[in-house]
């Protein structure tokens, strides 16, 4: 048992190590790298993930992990945790044949491509062999892993989101149908009138990064501990608590996109600064889950960042850096302008109002796929209707429509169902702080100190040594539940839009 | 005799793989990194050290490069290079006791630190304990080291250099003590006179940047494959031939500095750019030495960078991007400006001129310390007299005088000279290009790539792949000889200065 605890540390040190490649390597690719630089790096990154790999499959570390898996009761609630975790990926990963493997690994680089290739020229039919032989691999996979516990689409589930199931999802997707659904065809249907004719005007990208550098500021983003960079397309990373970078993208023609591009990765990147210390030695000092990483960067994106009282505190700094532009513009067109609903086709385009309707049509059809043997020959139609069906719109081609997504090309099912469950999230948290401190008053300080110690203290420091299940109901008191999300929604936009 | 050849490169494989670690942590420490990354990312540095340790230690890997040795006459001519040098290595880390190697590594982390402080303060005497246990360690590495070929000094002249021993740099500092020590004292009498009051203004930060951007097409430093950014000190780093990278410093108070800068690493830079792709699988992918890397780089930054030629043709531009700051500055004034001779105390800011002056005082000290057995009570003493005798300065304080350099707190004995061989081979190898293309045509050019490609094929192509020495006679059909470098300086500054 000691000796098992000693193999089992010193491993996850090593496997820790590779992190830092793997941090510095993604960061600098994105960032910084010379356009000729990868072809050289590609190599010693195979060599160093053939490294990675030995370790993580040694057998001596998989009868550690086993050994200390038999004797979880004598261990500390931190490390049972990630054994039990740790551990059942290591039997479902045993189940799935080698050569059957390799093949899967090839044609996830096929179908990366070619998936590239069809969205290019709006061609699904390009892209169908490839996806359906991603989707028959997947059904496989559920057959080999598959247990008395779980079966089905419930085990991609699981495995981005643990503890969430369909029954999980259906209650939430449900109450979006019979509440959101409705609501938000009303409001899309309606104009949103303020005045439009800033957001024709250019807005110098250089006084936009002395925007972000104040939000920084603003989102308690210690510079002693963070990066904020360009990439093409925004991220975080980090390497420990005391290492968060994110990236933003700055566009003249939008003064919004970079903006609330940096917040939401702000949020993202303040739940890594405030994992507790004492995990760094773990293998939990990690946000807790898909979801719950997405709830911090959406209630910090959307929440705070598009409220009344946040931009009524922080529009006079805007108007400082242009008071051109922004001559004839209010506050409260301002206000109006970052939360325009829209009807579109493009998820990550999409405001936060039906956001999360997008994510119910790729719900509902994985689950088709993987639980109701749908014909898979009929999926961009399924696709269409659903989207006619929940957020009214009529999809003009598979490029804005099924082909949009790299996703399912990646063999990510259950993935794009944690992005809303994040906003869903949010919601019943932002209800739970609201109890213990004035939110609106926090938002009206210098900083969000006062909502970051909350969130702290109530979510981020749990790190990933607890299931998100658990930490939602330390944190609110409750289990989920999604009324908090569609209450909260109805109610900002019933007063935005005056319903 | 195959199979061992198998486990060199499989292994040379991994050591390399980690390289890219060391480029990345490096490059991303020195310019990127929030202050309080370090703590967290050590214990990774750490782990992945001790993974690199036991692989180039392994003994199967040490086995392999022995009978590779021992067969080295069925090896083409770059894989017998390696396995000669890799195999000098082992022999010569097999002779240190272990136990007296990691009381040196702990040492030096002390005699840094101690260094730093002593440094600050112009306090030798706190300093001079720990000097005087690293020569002791040193003299015991020399004599646990020696062999029938070679001893004392000359180990740590050719684990820099390898080929130069005494002989070699005695030659070469005999030179310039007869012919160089009294056209400097002569020249450094003499007022250099020119319109200075644009040394007093102050340059845009910005546009330097731009000006700096413009000399990287000049310096054929391609985007594609480089990355040009800041970092306190100026340095090159580089991962393979596709991904080379320098930084420089902006001083909005001293227009040179970061031009010079810049240049100096693009020369650095342009080698390793240059080396052939061939190479790439081998370890002898960079380049060839010491001296060799610091001719590229003081070539570029004095023969070329300072050279009326050069300003000539781009003192326009500077002039575009500073009208005001220059408007009575003629770009004989700039040249005479950028070529001033001073007699200084520091080696870091010394002329072109004086350079190897400084060095000289560093390799007569470390010849008398390794080999003469001098009295170490003396060293500032000795420093002092020598920087009188050679530069015909009173060293002031020890803090500008012996203190000034790190390099003997680390052990690094030896190092001194490469810096000055370097300008030496530059002068030599200039002399032999001269013979093949019009020199300053070629900078009257858009671009250098005249230039740029006779040193690939003459210089950077071969790597590390061919000794120092071997390079040096096949690129300019002749032994060493420090005769062009006196006649280049002297002929130089005979004209600035009208003597």
């Amino acid at each position: 048992m000691e000796k098992a605890l000693k193999l089992y540390q010193e491993t996850n040190q090593k496997l820790k190590a590779f992190y830092l490649v793997m941090f510095l390597h993604g960061w600098d690719s994105s960032t910084e790298a010379p356009h000729d630089a990868m072809e050289y790096r590609s190599k010693q990154l195979g060599v160093l993930s053939e490294m990675y790999y030995r370790i993580s499959t040694d057998p001596a570390y998989e009868q550690a992990i086993e050994t200390l898996y038999q004797n979880k009761d004598q261990l500390d609630s931190v490390l049972s945790h990630e054994v039990v975790e740790r551990r059942k990926e290591i039997v479902k990963t045993k189940k799935i044949p080698v050569e059957e493997y390799v093949k899967y690994q090839e044609l996830m680089t096929q179908a990366y491509q070619v998936y590239v290739d069809a969205k290019r020229s709006s061609n699904y039919e390009l892209y169908k062999p490839y996806l359906l032989k991603v989707i028959d691999f997947k059904k496989k996979y559920l057959q080999w892993v598959k247990t008395s516990d779980m079966k089905g689409y419930n085990i991609f589930l699981d495995e981005f989101e643990s503890g969430f199931s369909i029954a999980e999802y259906d209650l939430f997707f449900n109450t979006l149908k019979e509440r959101l659904v409705p609501f938000a065809k009303a409001v899309s249907k309606l104009k949103s009138n303020y005045n439009k004719s800033f957001t024709k005007k250019s807005f110098s990208v250089d006084k936009q990064r002395i925007f972000a550098n104040y939000l920084r500021d603003v989102f308690c983003f210690d510079p002693n501990r963070t990066v904020v960079k360009e990439s093409e397309h925004p991220f975080t990373t980090n390497n420990g608590t005391s290492d968060v970078r994110i990236t933003t993208h700055y566009h003249a023609d939008n003064l919004q996109s970079a903006i609330f591009s940096a917040i939401h990765e702000m949020g993202h990147g303040l739940y890594e600064l405030q994992v507790s210390k004492e995990l760094d030695d773990t293998m939990s000092g990690s946000g807790a889950s898909m979801a719950m990483h997405e709830s911090q960067s959406r209630m910090m994106e959307n929440m705070i960042g598009r409220s009344d009282v946040f931009w009524q505190r922080h529009y006079p700094k805007l108007l400082e850096l242009f008071p051109k532009e922004l001559k004839n513009t209010s506050v409260d067109d301002f206000i109006k302008y970052v939360n325009t609903v829209s009807r579109g086709f493009i998820r990550t385009e999409a405001d936060e109002l039906t956001y999360a309707l997008h994510i119910m049509v790729r719900y509902e059809m994985e689950k088709m796929i993987f639980n109701k043997n749908i014909d898979l020959e009929t999926l961009p139609t399924v696709w269409n209707k659903l989207y006619k069906k929940y957020l009214g719109v009529t999809v003009p081609n598979d490029q804005v429509g099924i082909l949009q997504d790299v996703h399912w090309s990646q063999g990510s099912f259950g993935y794009f169902p944690t992005y809303a469950l994040g906003s869903a999230y949010a919601a019943q948290i932002y209800h739970a702080m609201s109890k213990d401190i004035d939110i609106n008053q926090s938002i009206n300080d210098e900083n969000l100190r006062k909502i970051a110690d909350w969130l702290k203290e109530h979510i981020h420091k749990y790190g990933s040594s607890k299931p998100p299940k658990e930490i939602l109901k330390l944190a609110t008191g409750e289990d989920f539940n999604p009324n908090y999300y569609v209450d909260y929604l109805i109610e900002k936009y019933s007063k935005l839009y005056q319903l």
